[in-house]
């Protein structure tokens, strides 16, 4: 198989090429004219020295320290030290596809020309991505104005410091680069500020978040269309007309690929005992599916600007001969965008969980109460409801915004702040906590589906339904449901 | 003055003619085609109804009852039956611009000619704005799926009952009709479901809190432009070339309005002792703010899709002849967007109470602490910052999304909702809030500017520091703070 | 009528004396002995002074000025000035009820004698409170450290500034003192700390949140008991034995106090169709209604100590000969009690909605849907439990700690709050709403009787059954649901 | 030495006793008297069983299906049946510590003999706990009305299914029953719902929260009272008598011993340049910890009541020869204070928070900033705030009750709930979050004692410096703070 390789710009990175990066372990390669824009942002940093102008970050100290002047023959220590104090994050660590996508995204930052880094630098990103140097993040102490509590992890593996991954063997980052064959790095001037003032981990976890949201809606329009099946519902709510007389685009879409799906399904025809219109969410399973679809649309967008552009302070303009206090480190539009995503999300969580409880109630299924085989002998589905309490529950907690609480620190210079990483962690833990959910429904839908004697389904779902039923049989007799859960947990994500 | 008159298509409304019509008291006219658009509709339910198709809410029972037949001869019974029986609200009552911008959003709904009520309510609505009928509708209700609790109101008006607003005075609604010239409507088939089944008051309110935060926003740019003039702050951060590569819409305008509002301003020069960069709140406010900007605009852009197409279920399809069950009264991909932008807000009070902290302090201003006249003898505003801190904290609880928190109702067919009309009066406290707030702001940034022996301020700081020190003077001694925060209020919002 | 005159001693005020001040206009007088300790510790001021020790608030400033001094001469000017700059309040403005709660809470306060402000400041309260003098007080702005920001409207009064009612009627303040007969008071050294530095706003509400809470409670109890008749339910869990083997306080009462409501009721005999168990949301009640009892418990017993001690800071300790600074303006132990409460009253406001949806389904009562009279052609209760839903979403808003949301400010002197007002004020909103509900419920209950026929009723429920359908007929038809619900309310809040 | 062995009687169990079950392995023996009440009851299922009465649970279905008979020729599979469909958990599995806890728990409310389970079954729970049988239980399910979504991980081992541990070794269970020397049980009449109809999952994580609550709170007292020492701080707030003069026990106890730890220091004694008060975030220190130990204290006594008696339904009284249907599953009253207590913590949280931002800045300590040894050459402590300010967000987040979400489940049967297992587990959430940041306040004051040529320390704060200045060295140069932070983290836990 030939290897992959991305080129990376500064200007044309994608959620798509992030996925393989982070996942597919695709390499990376570098634009000559980006590096050319590094080179001379680079010369821009020297220049400024020494027509002796105080340049935050390179010639002073950085935070409440920009009233302290660094001089020349401190620059390596005076970089060191700032890589060193500011490596402050707490557990949990950061998985190696996480640890790879804020790899990717620095790196493409750099390479929009506003930073002014040593072009080694730059290299030495593309180098540990493509021979598997990892280093250890902590992914707990950033507030999201510029990452500056977690970013330092990559400059210190680089100075051979810390501890990384090496061929997913952890050792100490020294160790690593004489693995690897790379050798420590000298630190030069705005070196230090330029590794760690970047976004680059909250725009890897929001990325991470929409690749992961978009992959659990595939998965759970599935779920959602067998359930249709198991329940004897409603097509109408997908109708086309209908759909394209109100306009929304992820509801269209979103009934669109519900259509496919049970195309061909006895649910296209008349039946017997069906109801005029079922609880709505069922009923409008495809405008909230497709709320959120519009929310993470809107997310995409506003985080490719941040990809692909600079978020450093300050920011050097080579073509204008100078460079300038920049707020482009604020990431709040996307950041917005993230808590949206959640809130989304859990009303998907909500709807989920609605929909669990009618399609164990009789009076809306018409079949065992419970979906058991056996009323009296087997109590089937009973309990399994509160667990599905439990998550939505969590869920809840994780969709308030966290953005808004934040102290105001450092001298009271860094008074306001995004909690970017925090906001798009919280976002993930919400979408692990569906997919609970929504192998609790499919446990359901197979069940009805089966209680049905198993009608005609429709094109998507009756693979589904055939490939889930060999993971996990027909339920003739209670049994252990925790075992149940992970299975059909595991098999929704091997989807 | 000639009159204002805005022609009504179902496809064309704007939020600019909703600020006309509920403030300015527009009139409104019905474009030809779209009324002929009604008639086909409700040709089509009689059609419906005489080929014995079971109709949601036509011959059949809404919610829960959808299984009970209503008959043909039971139809204007069975409607008012409906109106009074949704008739839930509890106050505080819509005030009389809110009530006009439902009103005229239902109205533009019904254009679409997917409902099928008579063609005579369409008439009775326009009438209603335009011979100043206001029904008294009370606000607390809804769950926004469809604003059926507080809606009903609108239609007993027109049936002669409950209360309502003519000319100014409050009324029983026959007495409205009769001296409005008007006579009590009798109700067809679907009619009440027609009135009631609709996102108008949630839309209404949306639409409402979008004309106050853009309105917010620029008065409150001008009070920030002040008040860095009161800092000595760095202008850096607005700078052109610095936004243009950062690439946030939103920011990018935000930066270029202040540019305009601070020509000539003296910070465009070098000054002694100006800091090298400003705290966030102050460097970062065009981005903030900017992110505002950009959620409002997709706010706006999703909202627009509500108030011009049809929320109808079921939704009438006259060219296909047939109608169809329909999620198309789901509103939550703009109720996800009010809940954003209400986040957004808060990040503006979070950082507007912060840059009034910053501009009390000596470390930031090198004026006198608290911008006291005189030190030791004026206390000045050292404890308004309470105030800044109460409002900001309500807020905060403001911004939580509540449009999760619902129950499963009736008979659990009503088992999701959005509670769009709360997510949108949340907003709207916001902004209330936010008024004081940057009134607080602004009699500091005039305190600081006056403490500065008036500086050069820019082309649009100094008129509003001129215009504002004829309301409310230099604070040369104590004084009942209360008083000036009211009048700064008012102030602010009559620029 | 002989006039109730309460006699406060700084050490026994209680909750019921709070009541008769603030709603029956109780009249107060002062302890001799407490008179005593006030002007004991005035004289140690005076004597503080001489020493020339630094007094903070007495002759140095106060917050962040704490390192100004103040001089003799100057301490009418200064402490004038302390209470107009601190007069930072936004509205609505306090009832009156309120306001004479506010003031005897401070008085109580004063008479612990550790405050050091001078006897005619204590009388002028006194005077304020029998005479009817009630300075505006608007409710906003206190962060809970003390109610800096709106006690001093009341001192302000006492000069002859700002604004008061007497004997109902708004004016100046100089107009009320001279209509009441007292003249405009000169204030001494630390007059100004010493009536701005207390926590009588906050304690205050808390007091009302507590009267109010319990009030309702009882009421409540009531409609439920008639609820359960109304649904035919059991009585097992409210077992005197069942709830003795438990052995919670409040579930105990609870139970006891709904076993003598339902005395001879038909609930009391077996009953044909009974069920085994009822949901939870009835089978639970006395125990979640014993949880807010238990928690109210708590928080009087905290309440009492904050009413009955001194908040004091700096604290005169003139039996030590010495003044000392102090913490115990510090309110949390009671503010958590508030919040505890307010969740408690949430978690009611959940039971009240579950119990509503409960006794509209068939499927518990055997009664009619939405207890109509007529399937088909009355749709009775069956929207209006959309405002039980919105009402309950407000109660989730308002449930969750505002505590915790605060600026750091004054020179970040003042980095942490309790926001003790909002939080009390946040409590009172939820029983507000909890009074809809409860209407609500009533309304189903007495419905859900007629429906039964009137079978045998309590002892208790039987009265209120009786006159509630003096107010509100039996709902043979559809009517205006609206007008039900207020009349409903109105009913129980004059119970 | 001697092996501890505790006495259960079902009325006598402590927090201290639970503390030497789970973390020292205590072992327990049953009270013969205790024994012979479960023996009574598990007579009194057999004697109602043979008259014939329905009794939940035992020969009636559970929740939704009571209205299901049960066989007693089904005892044995019902049962089984019933603990397997129940077993619907999700990971992460409780620690052994808390499986040990929840087994002493439920074991302790057998004996209050209101259950009627087997006294076989009793004596496994005691068999488990003595041999180190643990089985494998997933946390999160539960709603928190009975753990019946956890707790029949219990019962399955019991009968030889699911997993376990056995001495620290995971397997099946059947097989270490073998390895124990136990068979696997055979299940009679109530014994599956008298096996899961417990709170022993909440209480148990309740009781490990308060454990570990008032270790912090112990352990972080004496980072205080250094903390105090490293700012040069104030002692007034601690004074005995002005506390002793607001009479709020958990504020005088908190003082109290930061006399003691204080006792000797240079604190005691004037200090030139001392403030004359300090932030409130120490100022009030003893104040606030006092809440949170008030709060505690609360938390206890309701708690003592539900480790102590039975929270069975039905509830058995064989000595009234009756069985009755009860509400005893309902711990809402230490479920809300639970919530208060993580209320309580969360305010610790922002006073930590805050103490460290004071303590960092030069306005405060007239130490150099950030506490660097050297300005300009080492940054210090001025990046690690961000990590504050993350934790402090995270423990916001946690504060919010997560009691009042849930869903209504079980045909709306189970229609409230508690979630008495979450929020018990944010509760201890925020613990773990507040060692990580007494740790960066520790590592302060270490850096501000040492800066001071350390002072006459404490007799409490002496010893703990010394003993921490061997784990972590005085910061001379920037090193890897996110080392230091672990370190310290450990040397706290392990105080």
């Amino acid at each position: 198989m030939q290897e992959k390789v991305i080129r990376l710009t500064g200007s044309e990175l994608t959620i798509s090429q992030i996925k393989e990066i982070a996942f597919e372990n695709a390499k990376v390669e570098v634009d000559a004219e980006a590096m050319a824009k590094v080179q001379k942002a680079r010369e821009l940093i020297f220049e400024l020295d020494r027509r002796g102008i105080a340049v935050y970050g390179l010639n002073t100290g950085v935070g409440w320290n920009k009233d302290k002047v660094v001089y020349a023959d401190r620059y390596d220590a005076y970089n060191k030290n700032l890589l060193r104090s500011h490596m402050i994050g707490v557990g949990p660590e950061c998985s190696i596809p996480e640890t790879r996508t804020i790899m990717a995204v620095r790196l493409n930052g750099f390479l929009c020309g506003h930073t002014g880094v040593a072009p080694e630098i730059v290299e030495y990103y593309v180098e540990f991505l493509n021979r598997g140097v990892h280093p250890v993040i902590k992914s707990r102490g950033s507030v999201g104005e510029a990452d500056i509590a977690t970013l330092p992890a990559i400059g210190l593996t680089a100075i051979g410091e810390g501890e990384a991954y090496y061929q997913s063997q952890r050792m100490e980052s020294a160790k690593a680069l004489e693995l690897s064959g790379l050798k420590p790095l000298k630190l030069g001037p705005k070196d230090g500020l330029g590794i760690v003032s970047s976004n680059a981990q909250g725009a890897a976890f929001a990325a991470m978040g929409v690749i992961e949201a978009e992959q659990f809606i595939e998965r759970y329009r599935k779920v959602f269309c067998l359930a249709l099946e198991g329940l004897n519902g409603v097509l109408d709510p997908m109708d086309e007309s209908v759909n394209r007389e109100r306009g929304y685009q992820g509801q269209m879409e979103s009934a669109r690929k519900c259509r496919e799906l049970l195309k061909g399904s006895y649910l296209e025809k008349p039946w017997e005992g069906r109801a005029l219109q079922d609880p709505l969410s069922f009923r409008c399973q495809s405008a909230i599916t497709g709320s959120v679809m519009d929310a993470l649309a809107y997310l995409k967008q506003q985080l490719k600007v941040e990809l692909n552009a600079t978020d450093d302070n300050p920011c050097l303009l080579p073509e204008e001969d100078r460079m300038c206090g920049s707020p482009n480190f604020e990431p709040l539009t996307w950041v917005l965008a993230v808590e949206m995503a959640s809130t989304g999300l859990a009303h998907m969580s909500k709807m989920i969980s609605q929909q669990i409880l009618r399609i164990g109630d009789p009076g809306f299924t018409k079949l065992n109460r419970f979906l058991t085989p056996a009323e009296g002998a087997v109590i089937a589905y009973g309990t399994i409801q509160k667990t599905v309490s439990y998550l939505d529950t969590e869920n809840r907690m994780y969709a308030n915004p966290c953005s808004l609480d934040f102290l105001s620190m450092a001298g009271h210079i860094e008074d306001t702040a995004s909690n970017a990483t925090m906001a798009a962690a919280n976002m993930r833990k919400i979408i692990d906590n569906l997919y609970y959910m929504a192998a609790i429904e499919l446990m359901h839908a197979a069940q009805a589906v089966d209680l049905r004697e198993i009608p005609q389904l429709g094109e998507g779902t009756r693979p589904l339904f055939e490939s889930y039923r060999k993971e996990v049989p027909y339920l003739d007799n209670d049994r252990n449901m925790s075992v149940d859960i992970q299975k059909t947990y595991d098999f929704l994500k091997s989807l």
